[in-house]
């Protein structure tokens, strides 16, 4: 079914980026002088005449195939979770650029209309904005028999919010030297499903997904279900306090690509990234994955957070204050000189492990 | 296959209609004193703290079913045509809250990553937002094997935009005896294709698809792929003048629902909108729908523009100055008193006809 590589499971991440390479100059075309930075960010920024000081941050994003548990499960909870992961991993994302969110917008698309699934998920969303202080201030409901199959839908949003032009997160302050925190995620979050849902055979029906889903997921007391449907953690409130004092010198979420692909994205030129995997624990899910899939050490990490779901750069002057404003974060790596090296690197990990 | 109604076509507008109806309460539990109006208008606005008279307007749209079209024909040019459909539709929902439009994100889930289809529907979103002056700063692409079929895909797409505070079309200046002028539409422009396909049998393979595409569509010189796949047509260059001098009272985007769902969205209490269908040519596309399916005309309308992608509301002394900024508009009806009758009413056309 798999042999331990995204790829067999059905996403090629290198046709994506070939696609999207050949789009960029395109892209930059639409680009006049309100934007600021370059494609490949967490969020955009935009730069709106008139409004002083402040920076418009955006992105749009979907939940993947984590859906399709929540299907085969068929709990409104399930589909609620959905929808509070959308708005959580949106968030995420802007908080990159060192972003508060203002509202979001969703995109629900199904088969066919269900009142009660349309009202979880849209009501997980809703919920999920209500608590972090963001309006929901649009939505689009489509019923599009032909592309969905009956019961199945997917859900995109996207998350507007500023920041004040002198505090954009562009990494640009980022030294050799720099410490890696590591804060913390509750498990999959929003990425890797496709290959997860491979190695634990959850693509046959339904009630052999909610049989699987209802064993224990091994070294732990939970059900598999529960560690692969974990919430997405929003990290908002712990870093607001961090943002606030501009103790962050960059954060980068770690989402489809995982610590490999992300971490990059926020490297200014001639800084590496090196992360010590003895210095966190690894949550059990992913060993799981790692040992029943059989896949190599360093696709685990091109495609799951492996247990880090946000990662913040930090000077080492910092580290101790914003340790304490931020209890859970783990120093989990340091940034060092790039040289001819790969830009990520993971210890005692190396290619084709 | 199809009793000539919406819902045999497999869309019930009345299930997502009652889904939303309960969720009104917990998306209104998400706004703020930023939030200025309230749920199902064209266009969330959001009065950004220290961003002086600017509200911001966003909305967040897909493209419906007219994409199942483009994957039976499968060109670039029918792909890169529904990117820029999804596009100018957003600008066109925002405008009718006054809005000029700035930034756009894309969300592009297919099954499987394709380089020339990525490359066609988002090369064709971009260079929509260039020929717009809007800015493409952000987008997801996402694979998702399982919920798609291998070539199949959808997209959506959010706007967001910003109109002075005491510029926004809130139709509170609209009153009985003001006149409805209507924008004429290249088509069905994005809605009503679950029911157009299903009239003229457009579900089958590929090949037959093709092949029915191919027939000239009856009363015209066209082929009836031509006139389905005629692009979706942004009034931004229509409307910039007459927005500009503060000549409309009101602006709707005849979307999913056709004049009698959209118009009553920027209606005030006690106004409805009278169309006198004798006042336009309704294009040969409808009339070759309704003639086929056997459709009731209160259905047609009830689903698709019938020729008219945007109605503007004018006061009669401005009726002159705004059809001599835009020469295509229609003269088509009028603003009349309430009373108990519906919100839009079709003169000749009654329920249940």
């Amino acid at each position: 079914m798999t042999d331990g590589t995204y790829a067999s499971a059905g996403v090629d991440i290198d046709a994506k980026a070939r696609a999207l390479a050949s789009l960029r100059a395109r892209i930059r075309a639409t680009h006049g002088p309100q934007v600021l930075g370059d494609v490949g960010h967490f969020g955009g920024l935009y730069a709106l005449p008139g409004a002083g000081d402040n920076v418009l941050v955006a992105s749009i994003d979907g939940v993947g195939t984590k859906l399709k548990l929540a299907l085969a499960l068929g709990t409104a909870d399930a589909h609620a979770g959905i929808g509070r992961d959308l708005v959580h991993h949106s968030v995420n994302d802007i908080l990159c650029c060192g972003a508060r969110p203002h509202f979001f917008l969703d995109y629900l698309a199904l088969g066919r209309s269900n009142a009660e699934l349309i009202a979880a998920v849209v009501g997980g969303v809703a919920d999920a904005c209500t608590a972090l202080g963001v309006a929901l201030i649009g939505g689009e409901t489509a019923e599009l028999p032909g592309i969905y199959r009956e019961g199945d839908y997917d859900l995109a949003g996207c998350i507007v919010g500023s920041v004040a032009r002198g505090r954009v997160l562009d990494g640009r302050a980022m030294r050799p030297g720099d410490v890696l925190l590591g804060l913390p995620s509750t498990g999959l979050h929003t990425n890797g499903y496709s290959l997860a849902r491979a190695v634990f055979a959850l693509d046959g029906p339904p009630d052999a997904v909610r049989e699987a889903l209802a064993q224990p997921l091994s070294g732990t007391r939970a059900t598999l279900g529960a560690a692969l449907l974990a919430e997405h953690r929003c990290y908002l409130p712990d870093l607001t306090a961090a943002l606030d004092a501009g103790l962050l010198h960059a954060l980068a979420h770690i989402t489809g690509g995982g610590l490999v692909d992300n971490v990059p994205r926020v490297l200014p030129a001639g800084c590496a990234a090196r992360f010590d995997p003895a210095l966190w624990s690894v949550p059990p899910v992913f060993a799981a994955i790692e040992e029943r899939g059989h896949v190599a050490p360093m696709e685990m990490y091109r495609v799951f957070n492996m247990g880090l779901g946000m990662v913040a750069v930090v000077s080492p002057e910092a580290v101790a204050r914003v340790r304490s404003l931020i209890p859970q974060a783990v120093l989990v790596g340091e940034i060092i000189s790039r040289g001819d090296g790969p830009a990520v690197r993971i210890a005692g990990v190396t290619e084709g492990d």
